[in-house]
């Protein structure tokens, strides 16, 4: 389809925002109530483009990995998540403008001020305006730029500093505020010290008020919570994956933007668990080839973002990536992010820095997508490790670990001390249970010399800076055999995280264009594999006589299993096509008088706008192949004649 | 499938709990930590029955009726709340011991107590134990009963009370503790009069905790709030209906009923729009003949709970369910009720008692499904009226209407005065206010008498005990034309609400029994439709020469688009079948050393265990008819051979 335009006009996020609002895809929750920060609620085309990429995933991770599927409470009583550690550490920092009282996150305060200085300083440098990102300008809360050129030497360390951003903690964070006089941009005012806000909201369980519970801020601790009985239904082998689709909820500072920050989000989240001697991944193979856009954490230190292209196979055996099982995940979720639309000249895989990873992580990879707000987590990618298996295990005293039968079992042999108590206490007194920690805490090596030491008689230990003599009647020294038949561990943990909100978001980003000919129509370019409706059937009018007909198409199409609808509407056909352009319905087709007579169907591509003609039947057939991806449009138009009729509506 | 004995063994509570339990249909969530009472976990089965569940009900209603899907938030303003009434009346009443401070919701221990004691009278009497129902006998908490016989007439009391529980306030609940002298049955201390608690869940948005929030107790507010936006993308047009399925939350009093009463649950709610003057439906004569149990208000209120089966057409008729919008839903819940597996013998549809009623409906009816516990609701169909959109409306100022061009215009003619203000003030004084009040608050008649007398030259009005001389100076009185081209109304709002986790335990309970030749040979009989898995893969050995096979089928059934599992677990093909069967895995295809050299498979069906045999290919296929509810399992054995291999498992 080369020959649509599609970057005719510059990507505009306001035309964007007002067709996405216009159509209902998503609004601001409360609206009429004057809404609520970082509440949104998904209309029809929005539910169904989240519920068909919902299914996608379920598909390309759940059935194709035979993962084993939860739905966990999101009310979560407290003792959970003071042992995950979120009660301690799940917060961000904070300031507050020293005269209002207005909250601020304090990384994006910085982020924001220097950001903007960068512009002032590129456009006093008489750059075009068009150097400076879309994002910094249409913000609706945008700082005000002001042309002012900096020194070269500071505008490396500003560039510095916001390259490993999440780098900082809080009193660092306050620091650059002091040293580089970064205030609340509405007010002018300085803000006071970086204090940390805990972002789980809370509530109370029961009617005496004496539980607290916290919403949960991921879906996590109900897989590990289950661990023991995941296992048992895996049949006690690992590896294996829980999966589960779900709302959680973070209690945001003060989130604007749009669904890239919001309090309740829809996540996927993937809890696979590897044996930690053993990352390995069986269908490693399977991805090995595939290439992947790596930005890795030793890169961001030095102060750059610069990207490096590489099989995933190849960043497991030079160690970028840590073992093949995150290296399967990576590839796998590229896979997934392609195949729902996202453009792969806009994906990357950045890992985290040290400072910036989650308490409980060892190693975290994201998939960031660009969009107009820059490069945004999507899909975060970590190493789990033993972390929160083991801290539940202690805290509840159940065993959250694997047994393994040794196929051939672990026989050692060891050197163990025998002592004679009763002896050993009246010959030395108090010095005895000296004698047994100091020598139960030997070498083998020692052991075996003291050993020697008895066989002629006796020998002398030096403890505590005295020194005893020992006798064999006090203690002999053997040899044993040991046979261990079971290994028991608690297994490591890959977690792959999806926050579908913000990948839909910026699929819807990457998908918008406006025709080149007409800025005002804008098209939404969904693949049919997501798109909210698959064919739109538009009846000519909106007489009776073509209603069994449309009955017909509608029902043909529902049992092939593809979503249609149908717009009898009293406008004109250009404008129903149109207003289904927006909604990223790939295929209509029209119903017209010729049908009735015919039994003739058009059909017509939202891209290119082509329109072609055949049968019903046979028009049928091909959107069929079309939506389930066996037919691209360049086949479509070798099976259907084009369709030159007088339809000026484009 | 008669020659199956499914009645063998009388139900058995605890041996379904038991299965799944240990085969994690779901567990009570942090349970390691001791579990929360109301929170629950569904494990891998449980999941993919309710997914299968919530798949059914998205295809029976959203699909079928073109609904308008929406995803809105859990997290709630308080304003939304208060302005719904849910702030003040979304309550239940609680009682407290008066010593131990132990908290009881006071309906469930009157009732508990009642039945307790009716159990009782029972037993004196000498019935078999058999008559007193299993529920009561198995509760975790089961109140004691003690063979006390009771006279007649408070056997009779009791019933009634007992029919009309739901119909109580609070005080009247006081009024039955004392005058019945009810008691906290765990320590035979008196209760404290009623108290309402509310059963939202509270919390604060925002890290300055100035802005109280509710989890929402039900998905319906977020519809009405969308009012607007939905109905602009619905062309403006009426009726249509919003669909939404998500999570809701009750802080419930002391939840002991397992999936029947939580605190957090997957709901689906429709609410579709209706113009308050015609709340016919287009589709009603597809369901006019189709015979429902119903339980009407009149019946109840006698103290009777006889069932009456009448068509939904002749209910309606007759008045019995005020509309065939309502009738249209209830019709539609039966089918889907029935599709999923519901026993239609264990189903009733019972209109609530005027009391009973939340404080939104006008009139409601619950499915309610028959199981261990006694008749549940498990769908409400309520005519919530204009209620919700005329409170919302009315609070924010934004007016939640439809707008009719009305096809002919209305034309009206009325009498109306017009005042000469100036004339009117010079001559009349302070009393020009209230001339002006009292003729404008003139019906027409009085209007036209007014309109002679003036035509005389003067007239008089009596106001205020004043008597007042007007004059054609000061006003006229003319008849003029309005013409109404638009009318505006609020519509009413039918909202039937679905509790899945209510829905899937009953579901449960009816699908359970046990083999007559072995009580501990536990069946789940889930239809095809909504069973977790449909097919399970049994590869006679481990050895690795199955694997190329094993993936064949396993492909094959996927692009079918049935799920299947395989088992290739070191048990015996007996003990992996049973496993199955507790699972409710309608299919199981075996290979064995014959599918390597000959390329078949054998098909066993759960209920029956008859196998039958034919080509890989021809099996599957049968097993596609099967699960698509084209072919019964007596087609697929006249279409392929009944084996009758060794294979002395059952």
């Amino acid at each position: 389809m080369d020959r649509v335009n599609r970057t005719a006009h510059p990507f505009d996020k306001s035309r964007l925002e007002a067709l996405l609002n216009r159509r209902f895809f998503y609004a601001p929750a409360f609206e009429i109530y004057g809404g609520v920060a970082g509440l949104y609620d998904y209309g029809p085309p929005g539910s169904s483009l989240q519920a068909n990429i919902i299914a996608e995933w379920r598909r390309h991770f759940i059935v194709e990995d035979h993962m084993l599927e939860l739905d966990t409470t999101i009310m979560t009583p407290a003792p959970v998540f003071e042992t995950s550690g979120h009660v301690a550490r799940f917060a961000d920092w904070m300031v507050k403008d020293e005269k209002t009282g207005d909250v601020l996150r304090a990384d994006h305060l910085v982020k924001n001020v220097l950001q903007a200085r960068l512009a002032g300083d590129l456009e006093a440098r008489g750059f075009a305006a068009d150097k400076i990102k879309e994002d910094e300008k249409k913000k609706k809360k945008k700082i005000k730029t002001t042309a002012v050129q900096l020194p070269d030497e500071v505008v490396k360390e500003y560039e510095s500093i916001l390259a490993q951003l999440d780098n900082y903690s809080g009193p660092e964070l306050g620091q650059l505020c002091r040293s580089h006089d970064i205030r609340n941009p509405d007010t002018g005012n300085q803000v006071g010290e970086p204090q940390q806000f805990n972002l789980m909201f809370a509530s109370s369980i029961g009617p005496t008020g004496q539980h607290p519970g916290f919403l949960r801020p991921e879906t996590a601790q109900g897989h590990f919570l289950n661990f023991s009985r995941l296992l048992e239904f895996n049949n006690g082998r690992i590896p294996f994956a829980s999966a589960q689709i779900g709302k959680s909820f973070r209690n945001e500072i003060s989130p604007r933007a749009g669904l890239l920050r919001v309090r309740e989000f829809t996540m996927g989240e993937i809890e696979h668990y590897v044996d930690p001697e053993n990352k390995s991944h069986v269908r490693f193979a399977e991805v090995r080839h595939i290439v992947l856009p790596l930005l890795n954490r030793f890169v961001q230190e030095s102060g750059s973002t610069q990207v490096t292209k590489m099989s995933i196979g190849a960043a497991v055996d030079k160690g970028i990536v840590a073992n093949e099982t995150l290296g399967y995940f990576l590839a796998r979720i590229h896979l997934f992010l392609l195949k729902i639309g996202v453009d792969p000249r806009r994906l990357r895989f950045r890992q985290h820095m040290a400072n910036e990873m989650a308490h409980y992580a060892t190693d975290c990879w994201d998939a960031e997508i660009q969009n107009s707000s820059g490069w945004t987590e999507c899909v975060g990618c970590a190493d789990r490790a033993a972390y929160d298996l083991s801290v539940h295990s202690a805290r509840t005293g159940h065993p959250l670990v694997v047994r393994q039968a040794l196929k051939e079992p672990i026989v050692t042999e060891r050197e163990v001390p025998e002592f004679n108590k009763k002896v050993l206490g009246k010959t030395l007194g108090r010095d005895a249970g000296l004698v047994q920690r100091v020598v139960g805490e030997m070498s083998q090596e020692e052991l075996v010399r003291l050993k020697g030491e008895l066989s002629q008689g006796s020998a002398t230990i030096y403890a505590d800076e005295k020194q005893i003599a020992l006798t064999p009647e006090l203690l002999t020294i053997e040899r044993k055999t040991f046979k261990q038949s079971i290994r028991e561990f608690i297994p490591n943990v890959i977690e792959p995280s999806f926050g579908f909100g913000r990948i839909l978001y910026s699929l819807l980003e990457h998908s918008f264009w406006c025709r080149e000919q007409d800025v005002e129509r804008g098209v939404l370019s969904l693949p049919p594999l997501v798109a909210p409706t698959k064919v739109l059937i538009v009846p000519l009018s909106a007489k009776e006589e073509f209603d069994p007909l449309i009955e017909e198409v509608s029902m043909k199409l529902r049992r092939c299993g593809i979503f249609s609808r149908v717009d009898d509407s009293n406008t004109s056909i250009g404008k129903r096509y149109a207003r289904n352009d927006e909604l990223g319905t790939p295929y209509g087709v029209t119903l017209d008088f010729a049908s009735l007579q015919n039994r003739t169907m058009t059909l017509r591509e939202r891209d290119t706008t082509d329109q072609l003609i055949g049968s019903i039947d046979d028009v049928i057939s091909v959107i069929m192949g079309l939506v389930h991806g066996a037919l691209t449009w360049e086949d479509a138009c070798t099976r259907l004649k084009a369709y030159g009729g007088v339809q000026a509506i484009e």
